[in-house]
């Protein structure tokens, strides 16, 4: 099984000259959905990690299921007022303004050691963000795992030298 | 374990009056979030269910384990404009205003045996019009997977009698 055969290439979307990884062709195969689950853990298996962040929406697709296969418990890092509790915020840059992500000041101990799972790697922006989130909590973050890493935009220069373990299933 | 005890009540969330139910201290207990999945699933084992359908974007959360649980694909229903192939859209009331979501048109085929699966049933709008995307695919909807129901809202009595198993794990 290739996985990466499951992912659909789409050109010109979001807009013209991008061409997108649809990860929805990999998504609704039962074998490879397990598979890359399986797959993406694999790293991690023995790192002791006892708590997994997804980052919304698509980070909590792959971020619930590592962190079951890891026994972790799972940590929602959500869009700006999405929260209910008593929540950490931090700002990030986009192409044009900013934006922030937010998670709840209880969600993850003093030192826990934590994986952060998103579906893509790109410019590394939401990535580096979802750091210094983490930092402000104190979490041991130990790695990131992607589906996807967009090679040439970068991103892991922003991010790899201040974890354990940076890892993409797919590399384009 | 009662599972009932990791929601967390948040008066006067999303505004003044309702009493929000958090499941974030459900997620982020190892225990509770494997237990909570266990029993999700535990319906619809036997019904030779092939697609489960999470709705964006707390749906993804539960959608995503209980597919794996139940050996099927995994099928993201979305807000408008996420979806990068040819789709299928259904538009919905809301307090004020319209909202509309949309699946990829080959996301499932026809007949296939599907559960839709999504965090909370309120006023079963965002579920009911999920149905009628579904009708568009001529998918077979078995049930529906919440993991809480807001009983006093009556969202089930829009959605119940159109498929075989409606659950929720917690009710208020």
């Amino acid at each position: 099984m290739n996985l990466k055969d499951y992912i659909r290439d789409i050109p010109n979307f979001p807009k013209e000259g991008i061409i997108f990884k649809d990860i929805t062709t990999l998504l609704k195969d039962a074998g490879a959905l397990k598979e890359s689950i399986r797959q993406m853990a694999e790293p991690f298996r023995d790192k002791g990690i006892t708590k997994v962040c997804g980052i919304e929406s698509r980070g909590f697709i792959f971020g619930m299921p590592l962190a079951i296969e890891l026994n972790a418990g799972f940590v929602p890092i959500r869009k700006e007022g999405k929260l209910p509790w008593t929540k950490i915020s931090q700002e990030y840059v986009l192409e044009y303004g900013t934006d922030r992500i937010e998670i709840h000041k209880d969600a993850i101990e003093d030192g826990e050691k934590t994986l952060v799972v998103d579906d893509l790697l790109a410019t590394g922006g939401t990535a580096e963000a979802s750091l210094k989130l983490l930092a402000k909590l104190n979490a041991n973050v130990v790695g990131f795992a992607f589906l996807i890493e967009l090679e040439f935009l970068n991103g892991r220069k922003l991010i790899e030298n201040q974890v354990e373990e940076l890892t993409a299933l797919f590399k384009y």
